[in-house]
């Protein structure tokens, strides 16, 4: 934690551009944007994924980055966030982008290998993950 | 909204692999996964897109993508909102995907066009966003 690049901007070690703080969370420009306006909504609470972040933490996240979304004005957007190497996650901190998508070559690039539906193996498949909710 | 293949999943009118159900939100498997166990967390409440939804439903929305992610299973995942056809939206009811990524071919493709970081440019654009906030 005391490496995480993260935890040293909401400790202020590390500047930032600061668009939004609440006791909880952190919004601030991604200095490495893929489009303008890219922010980054964090919790001050360090975790690596998602699910290492408390609720209480999570539900200020969303309304942060619709605020952010509505100051920078772009009518085409993405909220994203990566969990793993796997899954496009650079730093382990939870985050939140919100990537303007203001034409097809900026902002996110988002590829979609949909699978064939089978309809037997989609109703075994809730069947399992529902037994362990 | 009576056109909404969601509001009409929210009926009941259509059937889903329900996975969890609150007052405000919905969560059940999408029938066009990426990967096992891809699922959508959606609001009751109908809007189109991010900005639409009050701070109310949107609070209920993460605790959910985590409970399922926990119940899938998967170590490597992506959460992801698309807000408009450009940033790839198909259906216009606000649906967070959880779509696990067990390796490179199946699950969430991402695409990184990342920007050239001019400083200058992103404090001018910093001050712009933050006097909107």
């Amino acid at each position: 934690m005391s490496a995480c690049i993260f935890c040293k901007i909401i400790k202020g070690e590390i500047p930032c551009f600061k668009l939004l703080e609440t006791e909880k969370t952190l919004a601030f420009l991604d200095i490495n944007p893929l489009s303008r306006g890219h922010a980054l909504v964090i919790p001050k609470f360090h975790g690596e994924k998602l699910l290492d972040i408390p609720d209480e933490h999570l539900v200020d996240i969303l309304p942060i980055a619709k605020k952010l979304a509505k100051a920078v004005g772009t009518d085409n957007y993405n909220i994203l966030q990566n969990n793993g190497r796997l899954a496009h996650q650079e730093v382990d901190h939870v985050h939140f982008h919100m990537i303007p998508k203001p034409n097809q070559a900026e902002g996110l690039g988002v590829g979609w290998p949909q699978q064939k539906t089978d309809m037997d193996q989609l109703k075994a498949l809730f069947e399992d993950i529902k037994s362990r909710i």
